[in-house]
């Protein structure tokens, strides 16, 4: 008999991975396929016209391709059947959302709204909407709105509301012609198990961290949304109907179409959508409190579980039952990591990181006086300013890019540092760290000065998709195939064979002088 | 009949030019041959041991060599014979200095001193003695020495007497068998013409702007000498031996075996040195007060005579007598312009600055928010320090290699500014503006980039070689070719074909708020 099988799909922000496990969590395969359009960044497709600045748009179109391809891919090399795979589910970066029709069609696939740049996915990293974040956060605070201690006292640039009241502001004919209101891992979701918009399923992840709902509380008041813009008082009530549903939850089974592009069978139940970066927490095994799970990749999340429940401020979303039940769930992370390195590998002509990753290496903590603030794409926790923006201070003509590149990786360490003294500070404990994402795994050097700064061992979880198996572990959960998520979580992502990067001893006391140095220099570059 | 032509010798940081021109100031033949071994600051020729960082040296034969390489080059393209060349002028980075024997032999080609480091000719650009000049700086201050007034308040990391100390400090050994400190201009024009070290020529332009020398008080006392080290306190009386001459003066007659090596005929006339940049105010025909001369390189000088004398904080040099007879000459500079740019062609992994300038004339003022410190080799004029650094801020991942260029260019822009309104600050006044030197013809955008940012418009001496003609004119007038030094730069170095570059009016606006904006960088990075 051939094993029962889960397929966890991956969106990330240039592909989809599509990752078969069975029940043991062993791997049969795994495919990535990447979207055709990838980051929409410079101009919209058939159209000459630039999109502004700080525009990052998707072409929902992508995603299913995509997926099919990977999946189709993914079954082929397992040399499995539409019939081994029991469940499936689906992680999504986040918040990357969209205006659609009430039968699901995306706006911008409408014709007339094709080459309105707001009618189209914002991608996580779109930062558009800046002044509208700034004004909910200080409408909220005048109003003592209840959420904003939930989220570290002031809600994202990238978060749903904001990017619903740029395109308010900034496009009215998309709004007012926008139906549906989601984001983009939901209406994945629902074009997998079709169905009317009132039913269609909302992650309680997603709606949790990025759209200020919670199970008590709900989502904000009419009264706030009026205080933000009259036409955005219904916006909750008429444009984001849906059923909210934890992760692992099954959504519903497989539509006949659906089944097809895939090659699934119809009805194969699908989990409630979640967060990528929280999908992790499941992928690298850890049930426990006190893990700091990194998910390391173009940006990075760090989620960790604890039995305390603190408000930190600075920390984005603080939730009960956020990413596994029973357990506060926080979520921290840092916007531009993978990304930001990327950057830097391009500035300096490079097509691949091999040789400034060997040069750096050779180089002592401090890169030789060159000293970074990692806020390429804003800081994200623990100041919430997507408009922050990054620094190299301490250039000579001697330094070369391995410099750079070098106090770039320090940099994001004491990133991480700042954010894990934060939770300490507020009585949160942290024990232990996980790294996992694709980063990890490319980038060895990342882990190692991450431990050094940190002055602890980091698990390098074996497996190198773990939202992806995260993903699968959730489709599990929604086939019926595991009492509970710590049964689910043990059997299919207990590590085998994690590696433990230890810290160089020799390498402390310098880094506790750079850190000093590092908090100096963002402490100037983040005052009025 | 032949034109009778005179020969400038500008040695600059990688090579030496040689320029012939008649006494119309007509160009008839110019030739460039680099220095074999560069700027040595890896390691010492035939020796694996790493340098330390901060230094920077350079092998004395490299300049023998490559100038009768350039001359001969030069004579031949120009169809001329020995006897057309009726004198000679040479000018020399400065302070490039060594330690020599009293028969002239550097001490870094005595064998047993071929390993030392500090036996070698330090470049302009070494920053090993940044402890000297603080310590000197502060025991000027507390004397009260009259000098300080001279040059700002401070004198420079980059200069003589520190030079001198750090050796005296660093390799007791080395200073102990030096018998003759000089400026390499010096010691080159001391082999061009041979005799004794009692009368070895020592330009008054090199001792006045980089050696605290003065027509009035001569070199420092023994007071102050002994009070920054007591084997320090004869170091003028022992070890500078010496007549000092004006540039333009004649130095003597070129010796049979100079004569020899370059080509020419024995005994022509051989003008005191010069500063490479202050022999491009002659060579850019600037006679007349209020003109504010750039000599354009790898690093920049500018240069003003004034009929006014103001002691102005900041300003590296301010010398009566010494551009030009009967003006207070001031000195300005900024310690790293061609080659910072250089810096940045290499960090983008580029072969030319071709792609990037074109990329960077594309941008708006402000290169979209990325705001440069273009100390990557301290800070020359006003904050005389050595030892402060570059930086970029405002970084986001959708900046380009162009991106940071641009922030360069006008970083380097806002730095002559700041200059510009010192000098009129404390009532010397700048009228005109002229760029000259290797880098207007080489990279238009730079001078494109000031004008814009000095609301003024700049003109671009056609002379591609100001330096090296300004030293051919002081060949002239060793020669006893014209009357007076303004008779020879009427004749020789008036412009006809000078091209201007103007203000883009509609940039003016930015512009004054971005420099206020620098003006605020600068002032965080060099708060103590």
């Amino acid at each position: 008999m051939a094993d029962r099988l889960t397929l966890g799909l991956d969106f990330g922000t240039e592909s989809v991975r599509a990752l078969l496990v069975d029940l043991r969590g062993r791997e049969h395969a795994s495919a990535v396929a990447k979207y055709q359009h990838g980051q929409i960044i410079e101009t919209l497709p058939g159209s000459p016209k630039k999109l502004p600045p700080l525009y990052a748009l998707q072409h929902p179109q992508d995603w299913i391709d995509s997926a099919a391809r990977a999946t189709r891919r993914a079954l082929r090399t397992a040399g499995a059947k539409a019939t081994d795979v029991i469940g499936l589910g689906v992680d999504f970066t986040s918040c990357t959302m969209l205006p659609a029709l009430r039968d699901g069609t995306p706006l911008c696939l409408v014709e007339r709204f094709a080459r309105e740049p707001l009618a189209w996915p914002k991608l996580w990293k779109h930062h558009g909407a800046q002044a509208q974040t700034e004004r909910i956060n200080r409408v909220a605070r005048e109003r003592g709105e209840n959420f904003l201690a939930r989220y570290g006292g002031a809600i994202g640039l990238e978060w749903f509301f904001p990017k619903m009241l740029e395109t308010l502001e900034h496009a009215p004919r998309v709004f007012k012609a926008a139906e549906v209101w989601l984001e983009a891992g939901d209406w994945f979701v629902w074009q997998l198990v079709g169905g009317d918009a009132t039913t269609l399923p909302r992650s309680t992840c997603q709606a949790g961290y990025k759209g200020m709902w919670s199970a008590d509380g709900g989502y904000p008041s009419e009264d706030f949304l009026r205080a933000l813009h009259p036409d955005f008082t219904r916006v909750v009530k008429d444009k984001m109907p849906g059923r909210l549903l934890a992760p692992g939850v099954s959504a519903g089974g497989l539509s006949v179409a659906m089944a097809k592009r895939l090659g699934l069978r119809e009805g194969t139940p699908v989990s409630a959508a979640i967060i990528d970066a929280h999908a992790g927490v499941p992928g690298a095994g850890a049930a426990e409190p006190g893990t700091f799970v990194m998910v390391l990749g173009t940006s990075s999340c760090h989620m960790l579980n604890s039995v305390e429940e603190r408000f930190v401020p600075g920390v984005a979303g603080i939730v009960r039952d956020g990413i596994l039940p029973g357990f506060v769930g926080y979520e921290t992370g840092q916007a531009a990591v993978g990304d930001a390195f990327d950057w830097l590998r391009r500035l300096a002509g490079q097509r691949d990181l091999r040789l400034l990753s060997q040069q750096a290496a050779a180089l002592a903590p401090g890169a030789d006086g060159v000293l970074c603030l990692d806020w390429l794409n804003g800081c994200r926790t623990p100041l919430m300013d997507g408009s922050l923006t990054g620094a190299f201070t301490g250039l000579t003509l001697h330094h070369t890019p391995a410099h750079l590149y070098r106090a770039l990786l320090e940099a994001s360490a004491f990133g991480v540092r700042w954010i894990v003294d934060l939770l300490r500070e507020h009585g949160v404990p942290v024990n232990r760290f996980v790294a996992t994402g694709g980063l990890p795994h490319h980038n060895p050097l990342v882990v190692e000065v991450y431990a050094d700064v940190l002055g602890a061992p980091i698990t390098v979880h074996p497996c190198k998709n773990g939202p992806a198996l995260g993903a699968a572990i959730l489709g599990a959960l929604a086939a019926g195939a595991f009492p509970s998520p710590n049964a689910a979580i043990r059997a299919m992502a207990t590590a085998r064979s994690a590696s433990v990067v230890k810290p160089q001893r020799s390498h402390r006391s310098a880094y506790d002088e750079l850190y000093i140095r590092y908090r100096e220099l963002a402490s100037h570059f983040s005052s009025p």
